[in-house]
């Protein structure tokens, strides 16, 4: 399969116009083209336009609504739930985000969860908004059902991402963005793809023995937590899971563990759910809150640089500060262009015709 | 060596006494107390008493203060820092605990990074005050540096624990309390003594290669982050184990990372160290500020029961939910007593020869 580049902007128009043409207004559909575009500068496009046709199809469905009644359903000053009205994702994270900065940036700093939301791609995108504003942002999210708890059959968890973005003087921020197992969803399916095996670790049968098919997750198996089995720690992957659900859903009333609702149209909802849809959770603290924030921002350049100097082992050539990477494909993606999938792009001129649009990429 | 059992109050009344005798009033030795024997019921001893000799070791020193100058250095409603002078960790944790759970019951949450601090013990103590209030506590701080970045030979980060404590209706409250590491350093100093080999995954060598020998972190070698390799995600807990640090130190202007002073009499501290002391972060967030109090914790019940009855793999009779097998300690000691190893008992006795106190346990 080749992957052709293409410039970001072509690729943000057309995203953006199929959430139009879906209903969104000027502003959500300016919202959910940013947030899966900025997964693919960033270099992980397993959260980017191969997303769409399955947005498309969950709206089809009614699963999604693209003119959804957001509200504020309990607060305090500074800690509050938002109902997002089964709107996308990135509609519900980017207007909690911004509820909460508001409240931060009168008493220092804000909490909001969110429930009844769907999808809503990378975690970091959230935690970033902080970041223009001094604040330090932190985002997590429930997701599908797939990893079990330690000693479990079980697929009770997702792979429930934490991002946590904190601003920084004369060096880049710092973004560590990642899921709460030892490999994200996305990266196993490109492996049972290419009909690879994996190693130990990774997944486990449904009898709970370790395996290396990345394929047994579609046939009852299950993905492990960080840590991948009791003797490294799983336990503790598991239990910053089960954090990361709780306060996505039981502060909300999202539905939790095992009755998130799946994401892709072809899984249906469960039965009985206790909760409404998907659940988010998001925070800020404003740097000021702790230190002038100039000085803080110099003592956050000390750590970095600190860290960018950590000796690298005879194989690596240097050590990474979280976000790195991800800015690294940034930069080269928006100079040379991203690179996309044959597939992808069938699936997008798919979603157009579907919408009735005219593709001319 | 063998372990005798001792009654909770006879052990707490010696504690306590051997920190009143260091010069510490009555509330901050039962503060002091409190936190020790809180590992030793949970079943943490490398948390516990253990830790007496050396704190007095640190006082006589002169790196710990039993008469503090603890104050808030800067504030907003719901953030601030404590500078702790040098205090008992668990003195300065306690009071920042409560200086976050005060912001929190007129705000709806807080959060307080504290510096110039020292050890705290386990961090699970502090999450756990929160719960009375029908509050969720969070607790992190930074350590001694043992462990090494992914890709890295440096030893740049400590064993970093976080705990969260969450809480439930007619369940038991959930508490997370976990170090960032495949595993803790007194478990791996545990293997050592008894000259065993640990799995691959818990240690490298000073090459940045994989070992099986604990020992060879007292010749150079490093502790890894959880999730062990690269392949199987260390750098997810190399991030997790670096906002830890930020949070406990570039928020508060604590060291960070290479420069957080040892814990131990022994090692000394390094030199131009740009930070105070040790640091700590602390968060509460109101469960009544997201839902009905009794809205949350009945559905905290459900989340419970739900994990509580995953199926567990043929290995295991149960699914465990964080803070269970805690839980069950404590009960067990309460009713049995504590069991203390001679060696530790003639540690108290050499402290309480040396303070001049009648040992009489």
């Amino acid at each position: 399969m080749s992957n052709n580049r293409y410039r970001f902007e072509a690729l943000y128009g057309h995203i953006r116009a199929a959430f139009k043409k879906m209903g969104c207004n000027e502003e959500h559909a300016s919202i959910c083209a940013n947030v899966l575009m900025s997964a693919e500068l960033r270099g992980i496009p397993s959260h980017g336009i191969v997303r769409l046709k399955d947005y498309m199809l969950m709206w089809q469905e009614g699963r999604i609504k693209t003119r959804p009644d957001l509200r504020i359903v309990h607060e305090t000053s500074t800690t509050g739930v938002i109902d997002a009205g089964q709107s996308f994702g990135a509609v519900a994270g980017t207007w909690a985000m911004r509820h909460a900065m508001r409240k931060a940036s009168k008493f220092g700093s804000a909490w909001v969860s969110v429930r009844n939301s769907s999808h809503f791609g990378i975690a970091g995108y959230y935690s970033m908004m902080a970041l223009k504003k001094d604040m330090i942002g932190i985002t997590m999210t429930n997701a599908n059902p797939l990893v079990s708890p330690t000693f479990s059959v079980d697929r009770f968890l997702g792979t429930n991402p934490i991002a946590v973005a904190i601003p920084a003087g004369e060096e880049e921020p710092f973004i560590a963005d990642f899921a709460t197992t030892p490999i994200a969803r996305g990266k196993l399916a490109i492996k049972e793809r290419e009909g690879k095996e994996v190693p130990e670790g990774y997944v486990q049968t449904p009898e709970g023995k370790p395996s290396t098919d990345p394929s047994i997750i579609t046939r009852g198996g299950a993905i492990l937590p960080l840590g991948s089995s009791y003797e490294h720690g799983s336990h503790k992957g598991y239990s910053l899971s089960a954090v990361v659900d709780i306060f996505s859903s039981v502060l909300s009333g999202a539905n939790f563990g095992p009755f998130v609702p799946p994401q892709v149209p072809y899984l249906s909802l469960k039965e009985n759910m206790p909760g409404k849809g998907l659940g988010h959770f998001f925070g800020v603290m404003r740097i000021d809150g702790f230190q002038p924030a100039e000085e803080f921002k110099a003592y956050m350049d000390q750590w970095i640089q600190t860290f960018k100097n950590a000796k690298p082992d005879n194989e690596h050539e240097e050590v990474l500060i979280p976000g790195e990477p991800e800015r690294r494909n940034e930069e080269i993606y928006r100079r040379e262009g991203i690179p996309v999938s044959d597939q992808i792009i069938e699936d997008l001129k798919e979603v157009y015709s579907a919408l009735g649009l005219r593709f001319s990429l």
